[in-house]
């Protein structure tokens, strides 16, 4: 099928080339447990069987911390869907996105959550009517998966947005998208720009000798940074992560970690939003996307500051605490198991809300423009021990 | 004045190494313009006459469509200020944050919004109490510097926000921020990752054979351009605008294509907000800022799509417009002055209006992922004169 305009009127043009063989081996792991479950999916027709998909319960009854691996994760409660005159056409619609993503690997290309929706327009019966029910079934993909290690990136589903900017000590190590040559990219050559990560970064290696990662909440403070060569002077890697962190940065953070086994720091702003939702997402994950935070969340993240004591020791400029604040700050005391069985973030969540004010990255520059990067960063490094969990 | 941690324990640690001299002939510009304002209030306070600050009326009243500069434009209406007892804080704070711009371009650093805000917490009487009130003093002072010709960046406050991602036949000439020696980026040589723009992008120049730039609404879209070398075929630059471009992005296009004098077609949803937000605000401006346009519209824009005609023509799934949308559509017929001059433009959206429904780029995923790639950028591309203005 091909639509009114092309049919008509216009010659097909040049094809973008791509990469002809599959070699990667993640590639091949995606697509052999694709195989698998659709196997056993038809050996168990085959033997008049009802056939039948299982993947992780994702309610935060089956989620807890697990200190040994350090982040939010999945019990082993698991859910069996079987085929039956209720389900079908969702079940038919779970192995059409199968297929999709085998296609994808093949013909090395991807599909965002929106495109997915629009490719089921041409699939006749089992056509999606609206976004939310595509996503429905790529989210239990991604859960089914998630039992034998492949991430929604793996099985070629990439996220909307792109990750966060990088300048510092690194190479990337990536490929020509098209003619799969090796292609280095030096991040202390960007000038005054920076490296954006791309959506998904499973394939990148890493060359450093930075002696750690510095995660920062705004776009403004990383460009300070990066236009005082304060990944130079310290030797490190800025990121930023533009408030919370998207998958592709948080994945990106965690496998450069990971490989060169440095630390990472977050710089983030001190309030509940800081806190308990960008510095924990980047940390342990969160609780509704628990069967993901193996692959997502970085356990090796501290937290530098800014901390409500550096509001008391630089007598920082500050705002009151508004009521969604303190409801944040409050449901992280009650209900997060991260912040539960930490005693140093329950003291510090516990002296903010008494304080009863909160206080912005930026606002270091009372004391002046540079002072951040001058005395507060310095200041802080020369004591990464006394950083919070 | 130092905060506690610093006066009391802190040993000051490394300073951040910084270009030694301004040579700039920008900077030089900007410096003389704020000396000039500064001298002129000076001789008229000694020669006993009341110190006065002229600035553009920001109204709608004073903003017009100008077809030979090809954006929206600012009037010749002044609005002077002059120094009262009422108007004696705003003027001191005034004068304040015009040194605080003429610090900055001496120290090579810059400060945004809400930086700038907290600098003044050392101000004493002139302190500003909201940041509204610094952002407010703030306009005035970009507005009456527009008068020179001289942009908010180049008085050094800089946008929260970076820039979009960049991948093509590009050479970006930056310096490294620290020592000042060139440095150049190959906007070819990123793999499936990106170039993010900076948020200040005057300093920037260009190498490139390319021959137009293309405007991307989504993120999502752009990663599937610049995986499949879409660049490369065409000999074009990719630029992702996550939708409403930031300050930087339209000054990156603008400053790029002004340069190398070559076209750029922008590539939207087509629905009320691609059409009138993103793309009207790319190509003239916006009326709110008028006397900005002339640094950050871009005039050589041309609307490659999605058309009112491409749903038709290419059979798109689409969704019905939401009462936000008819809004929409409707006041930019009856009060954007850009609209308002174009016939082709009122009949596309009247159209729509007409037609009902909306339709997303991703849309053409229906007839293949790739067929955006293989099929409609193409032949659209072979009919630039079809173009919407």
């Amino acid at each position: 099928m091909s639509p009114k305009a092309t049919r008509k009127k216009i010659p097909r043009k040049k094809v973008a080339p791509r990469r002809k063989t599959v070699t990667d081996a993640t590639d091949k792991h995606t697509i052999d447990c694709i195989d698998r479950t659709a196997e056993s999916l038809y050996k168990r027709i085959l033997s008049k069987g009802k056939p039948e998909l299982k993947a992780p319960v994702r309610s935060l009854s089956n989620v807890h911390f697990d200190p040994k691996v350090g982040y939010l994760k999945i019990g082993d409660a698991r859910k069996v869907r079987t085929l039956t005159v209720n389900t079908v056409k969702s079940f038919a619609q779970t192995l059409k996105m199968m297929h999709l993503s085998k296609e994808m690997i093949a013909a090395d290309t991807f599909a965002t959550k929106r495109e997915a929706y629009y490719v089921s327009k041409n699939w006749e019966e089992a056509r999606f009517h609206e976004q939310t029910e595509s996503d429905t079934v790529m989210d239990d993909i991604e859960a089914m998966f998630s039992l034998d290690g492949v991430s929604r990136e793996q099985l070629r589903f990439f996220p909307e947005e792109h990750g966060g900017a990088v300048a510092g000590k690194l190479v990337v190590m990536d490929r020509d998208p098209v003619s799969g040559q090796p292609i280095e990219i030096d991040c202390t050559k960007f000038g005054t720009g920076a490296y954006t990560i791309p959506h998904s970064v499973e394939h990148l290696e890493f060359k450093t000798k930075a002696k750690f990662i510095l995660a920062i909440e705004t776009g403004g403070m990383f460009q300070r940074l990066q236009s005082h060569g304060f990944w130079d002077t310290t030797n490190c890697i800025i990121i930023s992560m533009g408030g919370v962190p998207t998958r592709a940065t948080r994945r990106f953070i965690r496998r450069l970690a990971d490989a060169q086994k440095i630390p990472v720091y977050a710089f983030v702003d001190c309030d509940p939003y800081g806190i308990s939702n960008i510095y924990r997402t980047l940390k342990v994950g969160s609780g509704n996307t628990a069967h993901l935070n193996k692959f997502f969340c970085v356990p090796q993240a501290h937290f530098l500051g800014v901390t409500p004591s550096d509001i008391e020791e630089y007598e920082l400029p500050t705002h009151p605490l508004l009521d969604v604040d303190i409801k944040r700050a409050k449901d992280a005391l009650k209900n997060d198991p991260f912040f539960q069985q930490s005693k140093p973030w329950r003291k510090a969540i516990e002296k903010l809300l008494k304080m009863g004010v909160r206080a912005e990255q930026q606002a270091l520059a009372k004391w002046g423009l540079n002072y951040v990067i001058e005395e507060y960063l310095p200041a802080k490094l020369a004591a990464t021990k006394a950083f919070l969990p």
